[in-house]
């Protein structure tokens, strides 16, 4: 048991057991917390001190495993398990097709640090993104650290990996999304009037942003302007520049 | 010399010493391209590899030092300090006074995470803040993940700590400030208006947010909205929500 669970440490055994692994009381709480149903939660290892923290611990009978701290060392794959490890199931759901005329969708271009990943997806969550699809070269989202960082919105969006990234957002423009790119070419993001209703925003590589077949086929290059008469930093983080992005495109409460 | 430098990953010694240590080619390479002036260098270690790689190192005679293997793992901080590190001279200035009319703050109220510190120097100065403030319980900002984390972003604006941040915003207030806090309580970032010329920003712990004396005092709170009926996610990531708000109330080029 707790062998096959410290195997989902890597990425092929999380593929093909369709499990990720979640560490530490406050990542594995916001995930419970969120949990669609019961179902999507494979495993619970615990400590005693955790078990006295963990409220609603009776819900999770049957799949709750109490371990000591020997096991901990041998699962855990950050620094600091604090006695509470979990196993959820992937969600799964084929390719992504949008559920209605208004979509929100953020697209990771390479994005290669897993904390990056994490905390984009939380963002998009936040703003009521459908939608995360993966391209090539972007952290597994199930990663434990990307999964750290998402806080506990891993089952409040789609999360979709995609080998082909650009035909994806082909077909994404076919069924009438507008997709962004942020580019350093581009235009002030805040000049935007107005969204259409299916919009999806790409967020590129950390060092060098978004792959030149992506920003062809991009309709709308945005730049966010700095301040002053010139830039006091090269550029800004890509989870920050994502959020500022995202701020600016989700879908208002008050949209149609 | 090595030994002194490696004192610096302890805040004591950075105090005393008046000097902060930065790790690998890109932070240091970021570092020295916005020095203020060559006296801000103290000493740069370099193994042979990483001495091809810096461009310009002829600049740097006399205070760069050829290291071996062991140094490097007796100086580094983080975990693959690539060949490179540089001690630098925190930069200081006393009490922070506006250097105009027009000046943009960002205060740090027991923001805990040195890798937030940083990301929130980082977004400030693309943002052109004249100064971030650290108030009590924030992580020291030339602490090494924050200093990499900030991008070389170091040398381009005023870092303050301050014992009493209550106290350093009232002042601020006094002389013209509007002081904004990120709340849950607080009305939609994106309706204000026009923001007077002098601005402060104030973001708070990751976890509780802003202390309640700072928000008392607080001109303004504002609140990211969330989209969608209720939140899918607890959160935003403090970096984040920074950034977010800086955007909003940045000078802008367009700005008296």
């Amino acid at each position: 048991m707790l062998g096959r669970l410290s195997r989902l440490g890597q990425k092929k055994h999380r593929d093909s057991e369709g499990l990720f692994l979640a560490e530490g009381l406050r990542t594995v709480t916001e995930l419970l917390q969120s949990l669609p149903d019961l179902s999507m939660l494979h495993a619970l290892v615990i400590d005693e001190k955790a078990a006295e923290q963990l409220e609603g611990l009776e819900r999770f009978r049957g799949k709750a495993w109490l371990a000591g701290a020997d096991d901990f060392r041998r699962l855990a794959q950050t620094t600091s398990p604090q006695g509470v490890c979990a196993a959820f199931r992937k969600p799964t759901g084929g390719e992504f097709r949008p559920a209605s005329a208004r979509s929100f969708v953020v697209a990771l271009d390479d994005v290669q640090d897993p904390g990056n990943v994490g905390t984009i997806i939380r963002t998009a969550a936040w703003f009521g993104a459908e939608a995360v699809i993966c391209g090539r070269g972007t952290a597994d989202p199930f990663n434990a650290k990307a999964v750290r960082s998402s806080a506990g919105s891993i089952f409040a969006l789609r999360i979709d990996t995609t080998p082909d990234l650009a035909k994806t957002l082909r077909r994404l423009q076919s069924e009438g999304f507008t997709v962004a790119a942020a580019a350093l070419g581009g235009h002030d993001y805040r000049d935007v009037p107005e969204w259409p209703a299916r919009r999806a925003l790409v967020i590129g590589n950390e060092a060098n942003g978004i792959s030149a077949e992506i920003l062809a086929l991009a309709n709308r290059k945005l730049l966010i302007p700095h301040a002053g008469a010139r830039p006091a930093v090269e550029s800004l983080n890509a989870s920050v520049s994502a959020g500022i992005l995202m701020a600016g495109m989700a879908l208002r409460a008050n949209d149609e």
